[in-house]
C-alpha cells in the first residue's frame, strides 16, 4: 500500500510519498531559483521551508541548512549519501498522513501558503551546476543495432564491448532542462547526391534525432590520480534523470572519422529537472542485461545494480502524441553506473560533485522498444507512422519529443521522473549566422 | 629594438615588455591566488597593484578593477579584448624606461616592494575556471604521421580531415597547471601475449606519451543556438598557452572503438600558467600550412590566422635534459584557432569564458619536429635515445616533459609562454585502488 499523506496525492501522481525528488525551481512568488522536491501536484520550497524553521525536529541537520539556500543542489548533493536519506526521510515523515510533527506544515496554513506551491506555476532549472559529462554506451542493445547498421551483423558488437563501460567525454555547456525548446543546429554534412568526389554542404542538419539515456549524477569528488573503487562507487551517486541526447545524424556521419561525434551532439542534451535520489530506486535495483564476459576485478559490480525502470518516448506533433518506444533500463543496459563510475576514475581522473554520467542509449530487444529513431528508421530508410498518420524518418521541426520513465506501482506509490521534453525548432536563417 | 624597462630584464627574459602574460600566482606574502604578470625576473600581483592606486592613470579602467581581485582570470577575460588590450598597454608604459607615469611605480619602492615579486618565490595555479574543453586535431603532419601509423599511408589523412577541422570533447576537471606531478594511470589493455582470443590485463599504462599542443582560452560567450562567426572569431580569443595533451598509448589502444578516446587521456592534460595574450601573438601572425581544399564560407578565415611560434619539446631525466622535438606552430597547423571556434559553435554549442580549446598535435614535417613519442618511435618499434644514452620508446617513471614556446627575437622582445612542465610519477600500487 501507498503511504499516505495528509496532502491530497493522486494515486498515479509520480511524485508519491515514496519518490520526494529534488530540483531547482522559480516560484511566480520567490522569484529566484530555489531547492525544492516535488509532492503530488505542489512543490515544497526548501529555503523557505528551512528558514521558517521547518527543519527543527532534524536538529542534526542544523549544520547543513545553508544547503537549501543555494540556486543548485550541488551543495545539498556533496553533503553525501547519509544526508540525502535523513532529508528524505525526514520529508516522507513531515507528509505522512500520521506525521510525527504535525505542528511543523500539516497544522500550520501559514508555512503551508509560503512554501507548497503548485507544481504548474513553477519555472525548472538545471538542478546542478554541471563540471563534466561523460556518455557512455551502456545499452547493449543500441550497440549491437547501431553497429549492425554500420558495421553489418558480423561486426555489430565490438571486441571491447563487454569488457569494459566504453564511453566518450561529452558537452557540458549545452545540457538543458525539461522544457527548453531545441534549435536545429546547422553543420557540414557530405553531399550523396555527388558520387564523384567528396562535395560537402552547409545545411540545417536533415536527420535530427533523439536518444534515449539515464542520466547520473555525482555526489563525491576525487582528488586527480585517486580512484573511486568499484565498493565505493554507489555511494558516489546522488540521483537519476531522463536524458535525451538530442543527435544530428548526418552531421555526425560526416564528421566521425576519425574522433567520433563532436558537432553532432554539442547543441543540446536535455535532461529532466527533478533528480531522483539514488535511495529512492533502491527498492527497484535490478539486474541488467547478462554480460558474458568474466571481467576484470575493479568491474566487479554487485548484480543488480541496473533498475526496474519503465521508460517511454513519445513523439508530439500538432499536439498529437504517439507513444514511439516502451522499454525497461534492465532491458536495455549491461553496464551499471557504479561500472561507469569505477572505470572512468580507474585512471585517476577527478569526479565533481555535480558532474553528469549518461547511460548510453536503452533499447529493447523488440520492436517498439529501441531508443532512437537511427534503430528504428534503419538509418533514415524506413519511415515510421504516428498516431496522426504523419510520417519520420527523422524529426521534424515542431515535433516534440517525451522522454517519460516510472518505478514502482500506483499501490505502492509511484517513483516518476517527470517528463524530459523538448521541442525542436526551426534552424536558424542563414543571414542569422553572419558568415563572411 | 626591444623596448627597455626601468627594471632589470634580461634581453634573453621570455616575459620581455612586448608579452605581458596574465596568471594566477601565491606569493608567499600574500597568501592567496591572485591576479599578476610576468616581466622579467617577477610577477607584478595586480590585486595589490590595484587596489594602492596602480590603475590610478587609467581612469577609463576603474569601473573594472574589481577583476584582479578575484581568484581567477574569467571576468578579467570576461571584459573582451579591447580591455586586455588597454590593461596590457598600460602595464607596458608603466614598467618602460621612460614611462609616462613614473609616480605610480618607478618612483614608489613602497609600492613595488608590496606589488612586485621573484617569480620563483610564486605558486602558480590554473589561469581560469575551465567549463569545456575542446580538444581539435588541426595539426596535419599529426593527422599524417597517426592515420599512417594505424591505416597506412593510403589512408592516412581521412576524407573529411581537410573539410573542417575535426575535433573531440575533452575532460576539463583532469587539466592541471605546470609544474603538478602526473601519476601514471591504471587501465585495462590488451594482453599482446595472447593471440588466440581477446585476453585483457588490468596494469598501469606501460605505453605513456605527451603531445605537444597550443590551448587557446575563449573570452567570449554565446547563447545557446547561435553560433560566432569567423568574423568575430578571432575576438573570442583570450590567449594562448602551451598544452601536454598527456597520453596513455596501450588504455587508447583497447578502448578506441567505436567512440574513441576516454581514459586514455582523461587523468591529466597540462598547460603553462601564464596566458599569453592574443594581443601579444599578433605580431607574429603567419600562415600555417596549406589547406588545399576550398572551404565552405562559414570557415574562411584570414590567411594569416596561425602564428610564427617556435615550440620544443624537452625529456629530463637523471636531471639531464634532452630537446626531443623542435617545430613551429605554423609548420603543424592547418586549421586556426578562429576556424576552430567558428566550426564548434556552427551548431548552436554555446562557449562561456574559460573554455579551452586544444590545437591538437603540433608535429613538423621532418624528423627532430615531431611533437609525440606515437610518432617519434613509430608507436613504440623504435626508440629514441636520450642525451645521456638512455633509450625511451615511451615514458618512465620520474621523466619530466617539458615544453617551451616563444615568438620573436631577443632584439625585439620574447614573447615566451614559459615552461609547461610536468613530471610522470609511479602508478599508485595496486592495493591502493581498494579493489573487491
Amino acid at each position: 500500500m501507498a503511504p499516505k499523506s495528509w496532502l491530497p496525492l493522486a494515486d498515479n501522481s509520480p511524485f508519491s510519498l515514496a519518490n520526494i525528488p529534488f530540483g531547482i525551481v522559480t516560484s511566480p512568488r520567490t522569484g529566484v531559483p530555489t531547492p525544492a522536491i516535488a509532492i503530488g501536484e505542489y512543490v515544497l520550497e526548501l529555503g523557505k521551508f528551512a528558514s521558517n524553521d521547518g527543519f527543527s525536529r532534524a536538529s542534526s541537520l542544523a549544520p547543513h541548512l545553508s544547503v537549501f539556500q543555494q540556486t543548485t543542489l550541488n551543495a545539498f548533493a556533496a553533503l553525501g549519501r547519509p544526508v540525502h536519506r535523513q532529508v528524505r526521510q525526514y520529508l516522507q515523515d513531515i507528509f505522512a498522513e500520521n506525521t510525527p510533527y504535525p505542528e511543523i506544515l500539516r497544522d500550520q496554513k501559514t508555512l503551508q501558503e509560503q512554501c507548497l506551491t503548485p507544481l504548474n506555476e513553477v519555472t525548472m532549472h538545471l538542478p546542478l551546476t554541471i563540471g563534466d559529462y561523460s556518455d557512455f554506451y551502456g545499452g547493449m542493445n543500441h550497440a549491437v543495432n547501431a553497429g549492425a547498421l554500420f558495421r553489418g551483423q558480423a561486426g555489430a558488437l565490438l571486441p571491447n564491448y563487454l569488457h569494459m563501460p566504453i564511453a566518450y567525454h561529452g558537452r557540458a555547456s549545452s545540457i538543458v532542462v525539461s522544457g527548453t525548446p531545441v534549435r536545429r543546429p546547422w553543420g557540414q554534412i557530405l553531399d550523396n547526391s555527388v558520387t564523384d568526389r567528396k562535395a560537402t554542404l552547409f545545411v540545417p542538419c536533415r536527420a535530427m534525432d533523439y536518444e534515449l539515456e539515464i542520466g547520473a549524477f555525482i555526489c563525491r569528488s576525487n582528488n586527480i590520480g585517486d580512484n573511486i573503487s568499484i565498493k565505493d562507487a554507489e555511494d558516489g551517486l546522488f540521483g537519476f534523470v531522463l536524458m535525451n541526447d538530442w543527435s544530428a545524424r548526418d552531421i555526425q556521419r560526416w564528421e566521425y572519422v576519425p574522433l567520433r561525434t563532436f558537432n553532432g551532439k554539442n547543441f543540446a542534451t536535455q535532461i529532466s529537472g527533478w533528480v531522483v535520489l539514488a535511495d529512492a530506486m533502491a527498492p527497484f535495483r535490478s539486474k541488467g542485461l547478462r554480460n558474458t564476459q568474466e571481467l576484470l576485478p575493479y568491474l566487479r559490480d554487485r548484480e543488480d545494480s541496473v533498475y526496474d525502470l519503465n521508460l517511454a518516448v513519445d513523439i508530439i506533433s500538432r499536439d498529437q502524441s504517439t507513444t514511439v518506444s516502451q522499454t525497461n533500463a534492465k532491458d536495455g543496459l549491461v553496464w551499471s553506473f557504479p561500472q561507469m563510475l569505477a572505470h572512468q576514475t580507474i585512471t585517476g581522473c577527478p569526479m565533481k560533485t555535480g558532474d553528469l554520467l549518461g547511460s548510453g542509449t536503452i533499447s529493447g530487444e523488440k520492436e517498439g522498444s529501441l531508443g532512437c529513431l537511427l534503430e528504428m528508421t534503419m538509418n533514415g530508410q524506413k519511415e515510421l507512422v504516428l498516431g496522426n498518420g504523419e510520417k519520420r524518418a527523422w524529426l521534424q521541426d515542431g515535433d516534440s519529443v517525451r522522454l517519460r520513465g516510472w518505478a514502482g506501482t500506483p499501490e505502492s506509490g509511484l517513483v516518476g521522473f517527470g517528463d524530459c521534453l523538448g521541442q525542436l525548432i526551426a534552424a536558424h536563417e542563414y543571414e542569422a549566422l553572419d558568415l563572411p
